[in-house]
């Protein structure tokens, strides 16, 4: 009996280990999802005190039920460790691990390959694996093919199959998860595809199975990048119509009602999070290797990039309508959270401009009532202010970042002196009110 | 009685006459359903060729159909005409001329200004004007208001009233057509956005009311600007997958399984048609005025400028595989039409290449089954091959331009020593087909 059949088999008969690695927004779901089906899992994450919350069936993430955690973790199917030699109990292992992007915007493979590396010392004879990470195309058959087989003197197809499959998690999305959000995947052989549909089939209802890792790294690079230009293209027009005296929001509501070849995105202060900024520039990386310059991420990038400096200028122009200067004045932002209703403030651009800011010898404060402290890229610590109607009144002006449905425009527009709203929440102009 | 209270009457009563300036694939059929609605309509078109189709009842738009246009001629509801001064006889005037570039990419405004000065000299006090051509935001207010009040003599907001609309038709689109796509409307003032929609709504189903031209303006350019970028993009993305190995169709079925945050473009040759090529170049004229460069359509319009470049590359690097130049090689170009299934090559990315191959010493010919002939940008005149299959066998290399429905992937297959798929026609590769 081969190594695949022997796997197979035990898929079958759902008394495989499926080990996830890393236990962050996109593997504890995948975690839980592979527990309720019954299955024995274990969570490897290098954070003593996540291992330790799950392990007492303590929550962290938001898009998880806390009843559902407490319910796999008590009956013992999901464990979580920080020892990755375990991971040789493992008949699965899933990767989801960050990849970010270092000073230089250029990709930091350092979890990937931390990952792969004890991957290899460690796996049995007769693993699966599988990548989640967004990654540029190739690497998982030239980065992490090598190393895993290096490590562990395993042969591809013979001892362990390679797949690719991307993760899709959109935090605070009410309709998708991972459970109901069609996956794609893509594995190195036939036999790999066959043994990852019969994995992933048991936490995810749709497998949408394509020829090879590369063409799905390249699906989420796509599905990314078609999000970081059309947003990138509506901050650009709406600091044109801004100009030009046109309520970019009046257009963008108007253009919706063409009821074919369009979809519409809202202009913000810039575009953060742990993907849309930065997924787009794994494959700017590897176009370089090719000999190619793609001019529509460059472009999109670069109007991302210096959207904070732009938001500045708004306040800083706003405050000089009062006749006051950005150094000295008692500014409050309102939302640090890069999206509505989410309690993540990773690439926020409120965070860049709350930096510019403070820099230029404003009095910086903040309000989001998901996130009670944060510390900005240029190492500022602030704490969120806690009486919100006091820290409007006692601010010379009140930035709008973050559109959180709990900010209520009544409130702002009566205790606020001075308001710029970059999410359109007050959707009016006036003397004292600053639009995008 | 006011002049604008006559007017609504007039309205009220369905006497108007409404006159539609510009009889093409815009202003014909705006004619027909104000027509059908049974109000009087005047077409008037500077062309004595169209002119006489229309009122012998012979119908030159593919999305009108013929026994409509009789119908609506026999029972003298439309009549049409080159006859400017007839604009007297008009309580409406619908201004449906086109807006190309010239040829340095500037916007070519004489077809707008033209109509506009005919309006001044013949109308009378008491016309509703709407634009419905595609222009930079401002042109209604700071163009074309001056033209007719000085033309006239007439005042804006007493005697006439002027208003922008701007049209969505989307030739060969079964679904959607002029009567049932909601239409964004923006007037001058109050009293001119009541008149038009109480004018527009015996023609469309759905109108949207803004507040003011120059939002209705941009809100065009940011629907057609919105494809060009993504079309662009796409296509930029598929010369990269194209290196790397990478099926860009492949990619795109599998990212449309995302059920939300995405929308599907496809690559192709170059983006052709009388809209989407031209129209983000308006704003990007327009945004000088402001200071303000548009990176994104920048960027848009110069990959979509190179794609016929490259696409010749692509045929002379197929041809090489065979060992034979461009030079003296026979290609047969299969479809001229800028989209499948319709009749207009206007802009199409095709003639380009024919023109390079032409250039270059290729011997190039076409079939297009609704395009007997053509002119190329170049001036090459070219009539369809009627014998595909003779056309095919004798070629050394087919081109496919344009996914027609009649394109058979077998026949192209059986018959084509060489082919270049620039459409995903055939759907595969091998030794003798190469794609985009």
């Amino acid at each position: 009996m081969s190594q695949a059949s022997i796997l197979l088999q035990k898929i079958a008969f759902n008394t495989e280990t499926v080990g996830i690695i890393g236990l962050g927004y996109v593997g504890l779901p995948l975690a839980v999802n592979f527990a309720q089906a019954g299955i024995r899992v274990i969570g490897f994450d290098k954070s003593q005190i996540k291992v330790d919350k799950i392990n007492h069936g303590e929550n962290y993430i938001k898009d998880i039920r806390d009843a559902v955690l407490r319910e796999v973790v008590g009956n013992i199917k999901l464990k979580a460790t920080t020892d990755f030699t375990l991971i040789k109990e493992c008949d699965a292992l899933l990767i989801c691990v960050p990849t970010p992007l270092d000073k230089f915007r250029k990709p930091d493979m350092s979890y990937i390959e931390t990952a792969c590396v004890a991957i290899g010392q460690n796996i049995k004879s007769g693993t699966f694996i599988s990548l989640e990470s967004t990654t540029y195309p190739t690497t998982t058959e030239d980065f992490i093919l090598p190393i895993i087989e290096q490590e562990s003197g395993l042969k591809h197809g013979v001892s362990f199959w390679l797949a690719y499959s991307p993760e899709r998690v959109d935090p605070g999305n009410v309709s998708f998860h991972t459970k109901n959000t069609p996956k794609v995947l893509g594995a190195i052989n036939k036999e790999g595809l066959e043994i990852g549909e019969k994995i992933y089939s048991k936490a995810v209802d749709t497998l949408h199975l394509v020829s090879s890792p590369k063409v799905a790294e390249m699906v989420k690079i796509l599905e990314n990048t078609y999000r970081l230009v059309n947003i990138s293209l509506i901050n650009e027009l709406a600091l044109l119509s801004g100009k030009m005296g046109i309520d970019i929001w009046e257009v963008i509501d108007a253009a919706k009602t063409k009821p074919f070849g369009f979809q519409a995105f809202y202009p913000g202060p810039g575009i953060g999070g742990h993907c849309i900024p930065l997924d787009p520039f794994y494959l700017e990386h590897i176009a370089k290797k090719y000999d190619f310059d793609l001019s529509m991420i460059h472009a999109a990038g670069h109007i991302n990039m210096r959207m904070p400096h732009y938001m500045y200028i708004k306040i800083a122009t706003a405050l000089n309508s009062q006749q006051k200067a950005v150094n000295g004045s008692k500014i409050l932002f309102l939302g640090v959270a890069y999206k509505p209703n989410i309690d993540d403030a990773r690439e926020s651009p409120a965070l860049e401009i709350i930096d510019i800011v403070i820099h230029k010898g404003g009095l910086a404060t903040y309000h989001d009532p998901f996130i009670t402290e944060v510390t900005t890229p240029a190492g500022n610590s602030l704490n969120s202010v806690t009486e919100l109607v006091e820290g409007m009144q006692n601010a010379d002006c009140v930035i709008i970042t973050t559109n959180h449905q709990v900010f209520n425009p009544e409130l702002i527009k009566k205790h606020a002196r001075l308001i710029v709203d970059l999410r359109n929440v007050i959707n009016e102009v006036s003397e004292k009110i600053y639009s995008l």
